[in-house]
């Protein structure tokens, strides 16, 4: 007698093979067997806790459950839509191999609370990983801070040159980003961190379950509170999903600057060859294709958030199969925002400043505009006439090709009399970097202060991810 | 002279009006005007402090912006696209008013920090709104619970009845949701909580600027690290929008089984004639508008934190002019998931059960096979043999017009002769409901519980929304 | 020496295997090799056309792709990332077949120009199968139309009872909807219809290269007329993706329909036991899996067109790297759409309508109510007030469990006196159906009529499916 | 008697005044008042065709409308939550207006039908104006391409340098999109131009309508065939706006182009002030928000066609009152194209070249390389090899900070003695673009003929928008 679906008894006619194919999901849900097993073995044991299971039972399934993890690692166990899905499998393989005891393990279980316990589990240790890759990536962004702390670079608004900056602070900025992102993700595990199992198909069990053990012996916080909730619940998955996906348009952001940077017309950067490709026509090219398919790759995970929450929109309480496409949309987000993650740490490692032409940019740009306005200011002119001055001092500038800092005092003067020589030490972009003095700003103090920082922070995170810190 | 723009010196030629028209923000962002006004007093308040601006200039300003917020607020201050946006209306209007002081007030501030400053505002107090409402719904379903408490339901899975559940449950179900989404909603607003003014363009300033007091005047935890973040970051507008979408798609659900519920085929309950309307040519008909509209409107909601997410992936940080499309995605998500939370309300306070027709569908459907099976479980029979005797009982038991409860004892003996005529106690919606054991589950004593904790939680809950918890 | 990429000649350090394994997409676009092999083909053959290849050099080409499209089938070519895509995989095979014949396959050719041409190839195959299944779908539908020519069924609007229809027209309804999902793929299709080969990298290329040649040997309209969109512009495949979301939004409509119909509270039909699955925990359930299944994909297709016009927002033109992101949104959108045509036509080929259950239901909700007042218009009522009469008439019927049938004509005649017996002709459902008149609506008459119509179309439908009839 | 909802007769209660606001749509809707006025008197004019209205009720009916129509343009009817919509308005009004005829014009019309006419109606005006308006989009990038005939600009992949193409070509590739949307647009209007009058709420009607009549009196090509499609169906507004959504993501496309050109980095062209706007902070600054909005706003019209396919997704047949949310997001998807399509056409108009700058850049880059291997493959050497010798020339030239053009004949002799000093003929971009020949490539003769070729079409272009010319 070949291996039989779990629900046979009901029915007259077998399945048809396309119906079987189209609805199966074991193709895909394989990747929940280390979980399954898992979840398999806390309900066993809380079974035979409460005494719905006998010890020598437990045993053999036990022993049966850990033959089968190791003989799905190593591919021993052919898998087949036949069997519908994961689960299915490792029921039928168990009870082929142990007999009476893995007819028993089902006991007041569902495919309902089983799946979703399998997937926050699943999600639970994706997470992990993403806060680790993330890690990763801030290590990776403070060590270049750290290098590039004399560095100026211009700053954009509207891709337009407006003030300089200090190169650290720009690279911080994205360490901050990626810390929110982290947050976020920290706060999808915690709300996914409650045990579905127990509350069976939607109802819970006539039988005395112990739902906080299993919870407890599976590393959960508690039992998801009510039952209905238990099967049909899958915002933790959208927002986990949502997680990702702020952090992968947030590289995106980072991605397209580091290929305008690199770019021969801004030509702040190279690459470092290892993560570039060529062309198979142009002999010359040198292509940032890595940050590239970053960019590009964020709307692959915004798609999978926009295809959980079409999913899940207008379906009634109570498990329907439309779930199961959860599964896939999380996999791939998971998958590519990894990916990404590490690709990014990757090339941050392996990008060098292009120093001198740099430099000469810096001159261009009127950059210093905002912190000679500023100097009027403390000179007592109100900043709305000190824009208007500077404004027009830099529509002479550039009708002569000139810079600001080539105006003469004079010029400076008509503005107020209380201007000196001083105007010139907040001219030229190194000097306004120097000068700025607000708390977060962009200047050298404080990208130092701010690398310090960073660098406590990152060295006494614990391995501890469980707290939700926003 | 016709007021200007903030810019107008460095410009030879005035803008073109379809371009103005185009560019302009203030049809929508006038929303912000509040929130502008209470951002440039704690701004000027704080260059005070600095001794940036002088005590009479202050008192100027504060007593020129009280007026202006009690003008825009009564409508008195005309509003047109040549002035681009609220805050250059509030800025021109001021100046007007009390002249140079005027001209003082933009010191060490650009639009980029200030409308990320007023944004922030607005989306603490948009939360903190749905909070409240997400508390009034959350009490309605409560009620409605406490007062369905001996009530039976049929339970569903795949839309087909599964098993018979307390229909306290299934609105607890709704409320442990909407506690997740207001979690959710409390996270986004703690990781926005932080105050951008003092950023700048994107660099900081030159000046001394008091980046902690201006924050703590305006109650933000504190400013936002890094400057360049500051005026850039729009995480914490999509993580809100992702928080409404996800609230808007667990109401979509509800409204899902209102309205099958509510069809003429299920008949569970009755709307209140109040939240329906009729037909224009069908005079027969009732409809129930009100909940279709919460389930369509979730489509909107969605569409907004799309259009959010699409926006951010790859803009290059420092403010681009793209980021002006995220206030009205933010500004409608609000209106419509604050508006459907009262009409949830509404709805829930007015529907009523239709008790009969429930006590009918309760026979049909074997809405008690589960409880069957798990009773031969505790004769020992192994559940997977238990689930094939059960399936094959209900067969016969179809092909025979018949219920569970009909079989003679004989018939459930060939299972295991353990069985005795307890058998019969666990067949029938309400034994079953009356017999669920597991914590959490849909039986009688569990909707008890849970209906008791959940009154002390609603009750004790206290209006500090400040802590995230997930 | 092993094989190499296209483009090592610039390049002093090899890629890293990460970023070899991140940028690779031969794990997926190995679907294109068919594609790839036939348009080297055209390509070389067109070279040897113009002079730039010699004929025997196109003889060993020829016999290289042949026997290594054989191999790729067979799957006898291992493929790996160190060679990034099948276009590489496949050039550096013919070279290590032919030697320097192989050499001289790509003159004229950039990748962008091929992969562009290979996933247009792609496209109107996939979009021929579409077509065909929508064909078989519309047959199904028919065949079932013609099937319950005489069944009568409640119409639905707000879910709640209107009035009664011919089933006939509601399958048909669907047969429209596809016909129209069936002219946007065929529209979709003509578009893509257009040759990128000989674009080049982007600009084209300094050899006589015949480009109608190609694109007449491959079967295209044309070749694309402007050489940098032909690489960059994707707009084809969006389209594409757009016409299987919104077909598979259509079937998603349909299916929670059947759904709904399938339910024991509808109970309008039953579905086939092939087609529906078990319950692992309840023994009684037969849930309509499949139709859930076809409800959420349209989730995961509308996902997959996000991901695709998200990807596009913004790219400059010239080819982008992040443009490869393209091809897995096509396949999954296609193979997921492509099977839910399948298994929409398996279960309509399967449902059974519970004829006696329908009959039944008839009687409930007035259906007939609307019937009635178009009665009085044409006793001179207007219809307004008409509307009121039945409106009240059926308030008085609620409240005592009556029909509207059951009205003496003295309470009709309140209306009108010139009211007689013959209002009891449109009356009940049957009567109402057999009264509907105008053109397309649903009664027997015109479903009879859109039946013989439909079978006219289908039949004559020729192979032909390049004309775009919208 | 206040003016009464079209369905009071089977109510007892009132609609609460906060559903009543929830529930209603005018405040958008009036936007259809045209429309309805429109539909209103050609389904009377077909009521009196077949008898069912009198010639003089007609008459009253039409000076009704009239006179409402020209007091709704005026704003001289209050418009308010408690007639719902639009169409309950003008029913009232002219009801109030001429009295009995005004009940007698809803005979065989329900507001399904009603409206879905009306929205048909909008999209054919809407569909036509954005037709008219890309027309002149592509004329003025036609005026553009042919100012810019002999100007040479460096064509990019990957955001890097990589051949030289005719600026013309670059134009006319915007045209050629345009071209396809513009086809889009054209295939949906072709497909929404059916009308729905004389379906009713679903089923059609017991009276005699003429639907043909009605259909040609509004200018539909036909009525949509089948009554409960007619009533239910979206996927025409989903189609445009569609069409819509990739439109603006071209646009988006092409203005990323334009800001990064605009970028004092690149430095190609010049925006005109008159299109961009300053910083109230920094002074110096030209911003090119016109750009940077039409960028952005293609994620607004995303999100508007997301909402349409959410909304209706798993929605049975039958009108829901789900569909209600149709119309604001066409409304603002269409506002918003049409906007976007004019600003880029007044953009185009302005931008002008900074030829001396470009010259400059097109030294760098070696934008003939592929030239250069090209002219190798017609001295014999197969390509792969021509492309690695000059990958190794480049690498020697960036090594050597040198040009090709200044290697000497013998190192080009190295890969053949065939190569003479023709070879300096394909160096150099200007040498490059007049070097190409193939069909639609980026040469200057290709150029020449692509703009006669449009300056025909474009002249030629019929008034005639009817036609589907994918």
């Amino acid at each position: 007698m070949p291996a039989q679906k779990l629900w046979s008894g009901r029915f007259e006619k077998p399945t048809r093979p396309e119906v079987e194919s189209f609805t199966a999901s074991v193709h895909y849900d394989h990747r929940l067997s280390e979980e399954d097993v898992r979840g398999s073995l806390a309900h066993a044991r809380m079974l035979k806790g409460v005494g719905l299971l006998a010890a020598s039972d437990l045993k053999a399934i036990e022993k049966g459950l850990e033959g089968i993890r190791q003989d799905l690692l190593a591919g021993r166990i052919p898998l087949g839509s036949s069997l519908e899905d994961i689960h299915t499998h490792i029921e039928a393989e168990l009870t082929k191999r142990v007999g009476e005891p893995g007819k028993r393990l089902h006991t007041g279980r569902s495919r309902n609370d089983q799946v979703a316990t399998d997937l926050r589990l699943w999600v639970r240790d994706a997470g992990a990983e993403i806060v680790s890759r993330i890690d990763a990536l801030q290590r990776a962004l403070l060590a270049h801070a750290r290098s590039a702390r004399r560095l100026v670079l211009p700053g954009y608004t509207h891709l337009q040159r407006a003030q300089p900056i200090a190169a650290a602070q720009h690279f911080l900025c994205h360490v901050e980003r990626l810390e929110r992102d982290r947050g976020r993700v920290l706060c999808a595990l915690e709300r996914a961190n409650e045990c579905p199992l127990g509350a069976g198909a939607l109802a819970g069990s006539t039988l005395p379950l112990d739902r906080r053990r299993t919870a407890r012996l599976l590393g959960f916080a508690r039992p998801v509170a009510n039952s209905i909730d238990a099967v049909s619940a899958r915002d933790f998955a959208a927002e986990f999903l949502f997680a990702l996906s702020m952090l992968s348009i947030h590289l995106s952001q980072w991605a397209e600057e580091m290929v305008l940077w690199a770019t021969e017309e801004f030509g702040f950067l190279d690459l470092p060859e290892e993560v570039c490709t060529g062309s198979s026509l142009m002999p010359q090219k040198k292509n940032p294709d890595t940050l590239e398919l970053i960019r590009g790759k964020s709307a692959r995970v915004l798609g999978n958030l926009v295809r959980m929450l079409a999913l899940l929109k207008g379906l009634p309480s109570g498990y329907n199969r439309d779930l199961q496409e959860d599964k896939e949309a999380l996999f791939d987000a998971y998958d590519t925002t990894a990916a990404c993650l590490e690709q990014a740490r990757i090339v941050v490692g392996g990008i060098r400043f292009r120093v001198d032409r740099i430099r000469q940019v810096l001159d261009a740009g009127f950059l210093d505009a905002t912190a000679l306005a500023e100097h009027l200011v403390t000179k007592g002119v109100p900043f709305r006439d000190a824009h208007g001055w500077v404004g027009r001092w830099v529509r002479s500038c550039i009708a002569r090709r000139k810079m600001l800092k080539d105006l003469s005092l004079e010029v400076f003067r008509e503005a107020s009399p209380r201007i000196d020589r001083s105007v010139y030490k907040v001219l030229g972009a190194e000097n306004v970097v120097a000068a700025y003095k607000t708390e977060g700003s962009a200047g050298f103090r404080e990208a130092a202060a701010a690398i310090r920082r960073w660098e406590k922070n990152l060295c006494k995170r614990s391995r501890n991810h469980r707290a939700c810190r926003p």
